[in-house]
């Protein structure tokens, strides 16, 4: 029986890669991916280069993204239907005998997708997560500055919540992580705004890829892609 | 002019290094690290092995650590002065041209004591932020199940707080992560009970190292070590 690996790649840069991700990537004879169809695919993108020559590349091509709200219920039959395919294909590798690799961005059981294959795959194969930098620490890293001191609480948030909620933990909280923020910004910026954060706010987007930009939230202009986080740093106790 | 590290280790297992730490601390001719007097220091025992002939060795010592209470003056008067005097020395190394590699548990930019020199030295010094894998990674990792689903909100806290500060951030959220438990332990259990969240916490002592333990909080015995956290699973939205 060979083994699968949800593999955590990190933010962006290969170079934070682990030791351990980079040697199961350059032994690797499955490589697995999601991706949004007609596009090339984050996770496959960061690893360009790693994947040896001959390797089968799997791409699991998202059947909806945002073509179909959350709330809908079909939302959740098609994507749930799509889980169960992609893991009928990699359990009938794994029973082969072979090892497969799961590509995933950043840490595979903070927000990921692989979690959706591990609970369908768990019980009938070996399944190996591979943990990794979380997208967080890559935009705290580039903003310069740290993000928590001494006895700081720090929330994270997805900026699909609805705004209220957004703006009642934003105020309960000393440091600030907020994730999935494309075209959730302006609620996300107005929940920062009523719960008085919104000038202590950072953009980083793409943290540690080619096209990293990090500026204050208040000075942003154009749009902010998927991969985009806001943080706002705690202020505690420092001797 | 030299260059100082602030080199983010991960959560303990030397596999799960970035790419990037293992070459700088293979090729590093200063290492400096904090440690209790009389310890090894946890740090310094990750990269064991790894640390090339020849290397210096700078044992950052700290002056005091839990003899006397944080709320007394004296404390903070202690470590500035402490951090102050390190800073001078790394500072020295790298005006002299020598880099310096300063290896950091977890993610240097996340609760980590690096971030007090990094304050002390940026204006005057380069100075650069290699992230890492954090202890948390490490640990929800460890307990084989996602701490994070859909829209959940993750709140990460200190078991030095206090504990009715505990208790309502633990009942405002859905994914949880306690750091710093020690002998902070039986506060932070009350604050579970309160919260209604005591039966599902689980407890990683010393996440990713050779003597990892995973348990359900309410399973534990004996004393909590200093490398524990508490993490519990957030439910959220799951095709
Ligand atoms: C489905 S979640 C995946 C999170 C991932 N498992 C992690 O550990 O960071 C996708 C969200 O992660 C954030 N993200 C991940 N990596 C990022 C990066 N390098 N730069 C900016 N945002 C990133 C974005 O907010 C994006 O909307
Ligand atoms: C001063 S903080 C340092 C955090 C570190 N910078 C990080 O990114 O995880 C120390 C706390 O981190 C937690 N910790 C860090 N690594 C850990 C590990 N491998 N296992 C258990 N706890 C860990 C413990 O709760 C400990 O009290």
């Amino acid at each position: 029986m060979g083994t699968i690996y949800g593999l955590g790649l990190g933010p962006g840069d290969p170079d934070l890669m682990t030791v351990k991700a980079d040697r199961l990537l350059r032994n690797a004879r499955h490589v697995a991916f999601f991706r949004k169809a007609g596009r090339k695919g984050q996770a496959r993108q960061i690893v360009d280069g790693l994947i040896p020559q001959g390797a089968v590349e799997f791409a699991m091509e998202y059947p909806v993204t945002t073509e179909i709200p959350v709330s809908d219920p079909r939302y959740n039959e098609i994507l749930s239907s799509f889980y169960t395919e992609v893991c009928d294909h990699l359990r009938g590798l794994a029973q082969a005998g072979e090892d497969v690799v799961v590509l995933c961005e950043g840490d595979p059981f903070f927000y990921g997708s692989f979690m959706h294959l591990y609970t369908r795959l768990a019980d009938d194969v070996q399944v190996e997560v591979v943990p990794a930098i979380t997208g967080m620490s890559g935009a705290w890293t580039a903003t310069g500055a740290p993000v928590t001191w001494g006895d700081d609480v720090l929330t994270v948030l997805m900026g699909t919540l609805p705004e209220d909620t957004l703006t009642r933990h934003i105020r309960a909280t000393d440091a600030l992580v907020v994730m999935k923020i494309g075209r959730n910004i302006e609620k996300v910026e107005s929940a920062l705004r009523a719960a008085g954060r919104y000038d202590d706010a950072w953009l980083v987007q793409y943290a540690t890829m080619p096209k990293q930009q990090v500026c204050r939230l208040s000075e942003r202009d154009g749009v902010t892609p998927y991969f985009s986080i806001i943080i706002v740093h705690g202020q505690g106790r420092r001797p």
